[in-house]
């Protein structure tokens, strides 16, 4: 790292030294910036203080100590906590802390009403991909586009960044909305190696050909997007949901031979089911997400 | 067309011209087979005659036109019922009705009874897949070896071809639980453009972000096959199952908001609880598998 110059790089705050906190303080020390830290358990903290941080006592004091501030906490809460006492005037505060869009939107009309820019952020990684510039992991960014701008060198260190617009929320209802689709992905991808389980089939033989297979089928989405955006689920259908719910009733069927419990996709079935009942069944099962609108009725 | 010599490619019978048997069909004529067909509906076979198609008027006739009969069928009874007077002593046997793998045992045997070596067929492929050599369709081919050897070519017009083992019913297991993984993807996906319909994000934008995201998430079921393989739910765990229990809540807390229904992703989260609540919250996920294991405790 001796040939890196610090001083052409920013100095900055971190709060919160977890394990992703530690992750984003070591990747922004190894690139050369002036980074001070501040942790509810000191010990954490001070664990970094080895590696090149400024230990702060508290975090009004590391706050007071630079303009760019980057909360990685437990929840929202910890954040309002934390930040309790410390003077945000003028500060730029980028809270990369786990929370919902309207946390994040919250927590932006807070944060400027104190005097701060705010820049809410969802990260798209493990602690151990964080620093990794081929490890693919990025963070989406959404609130003030100025504050983006400015510091967008400096957020990129540690991982990719993305815009996500300037409505504080959507760094989070980007964030939340992949996860709850890799959720639902790991959900199904258990079934099938529940459903393999006492059979003569490696789980390393078949892991490449499940990986394969949802690689495969992953763009499948901008179909769903097509339709979506046209309003017309029955637009360029494929495999109708006639015939994806006749499919499932073998779906259903291998796993009770197979003595696996199929209440991870019965859910889903369901609803196909009762989108059926609709009469929707030349359609795609994109119209499913019709169901899953609880607004749905309501406006109706 | 016409630069294919018919003459050197093996002449075959399919039954079942439904749009996966009738996209089959094409290509094997495009490729200079010669093809018989049957179909319960004899309008939707004789549309293929004006392709090249001969006609047979009855599944027996059909079977004994050629030593080579693919079945595509509606489902494993109609495999039965149409094949209930054919001879199929010395026949090849290819069913790509799907099924499951019981199905495909007992298909197998019955097969065998009857004099036909026999091979049971897993397609991973909508039709218009078929015969698209870049389109990555291909069919899980599990029975005998002999047979799949030998006619290896030509089943490998339509669609590639991968071999699931000698137990006839690995075809349909395969092919069911990369489907069911599928189908837990698409839940996901769903839920996920539920939650973001009523903001200012297109579908559209959104699309390469989730299938970006997936598709870089695909791999980690490497981990989970380590794992099962192990039998070591705590090997190499980096976000373990105390950490997702804890990031569930803000997934359920943003769809809440978002006034979009969770039932697609708490099955999950629930055995993730229960498998917590166990004592396993410093192992991965994976552990979940057992949960779904209705042999658990039965044998114990």
């Amino acid at each position: 790292m001796t040939d890196k110059a610090p001083v052409s790089r920013i100095p900055l705050t971190v709060l919160g030294t977890g394990a992703m906190g530690t992750a984003l303080v070591r990747a922004w020390l190894a690139a050369g910036h002036p980074v001070t830290v501040w942790n509810r358990t000191p010990a954490r903290a001070e664990a970094l203080a080895a590696e090149g941080a400024t230990v702060a006592p508290t975090a009004a004091a590391a706050v007071a100590a630079n303009r760019l501030v980057i909360a990685c906490l437990l929840d929202d809460a910890s954040v309002g906590e934390a930040l309790d006492g410390a003077d945000l005037t003028g500060r730029d505060l980028v809270n990369l802390t786990t929370g919902t869009p309207a946390q994040g939107r919250a927590r932006a009309a807070w944060a400027e009403e104190r005097g701060a820019r705010f820049l809410d952020g969802g990260i798209m990684a493990v602690p151990p991909m964080i620093g990794e510039p081929d490890s693919g992991a990025y963070v989406f960014y959404s609130g003030s586009s100025a504050l983006f701008e400015e510091h967008r060198d400096t957020l990129a260190v540690p991982a990719g960044t993305r815009w996500a617009g300037e409505d504080a929320g959507f760094a989070a209802l980007h964030d939340v909305a992949l996860l709850s689709a890799m959720t639902g992905m790991f959900a199904g991808v258990l079934h099938a190696f529940a459903l393999i389980r006492h059979e003569d089939v490696a789980p390393k033989d078949f892991a490449p050909l499940l990986s394969g297979w949802l690689t495969a089928m992953a763009p499948a989405v901008h179909k769903a997007a097509e339709q979506l955006e046209a309003g017309d689920y029955g637009l360029d259908v494929v495999s109708n949901l006639a015939m994806q719910v006749a499919g499932n009733a073998t779906l259903l069927r291998t796993a009770e031979e197979q003595q696996v419990s199929s209440e991870l996709l019965t859910p889903y079935m369901d609803l196909m089911e009762r989108r059926l009942a609709e009469g929707h069944g030349e359609e795609d099962t994109t119209g499913v997400v019709e169901l899953l609108d609880l607004r749905r009725g309501k406006d109706a």
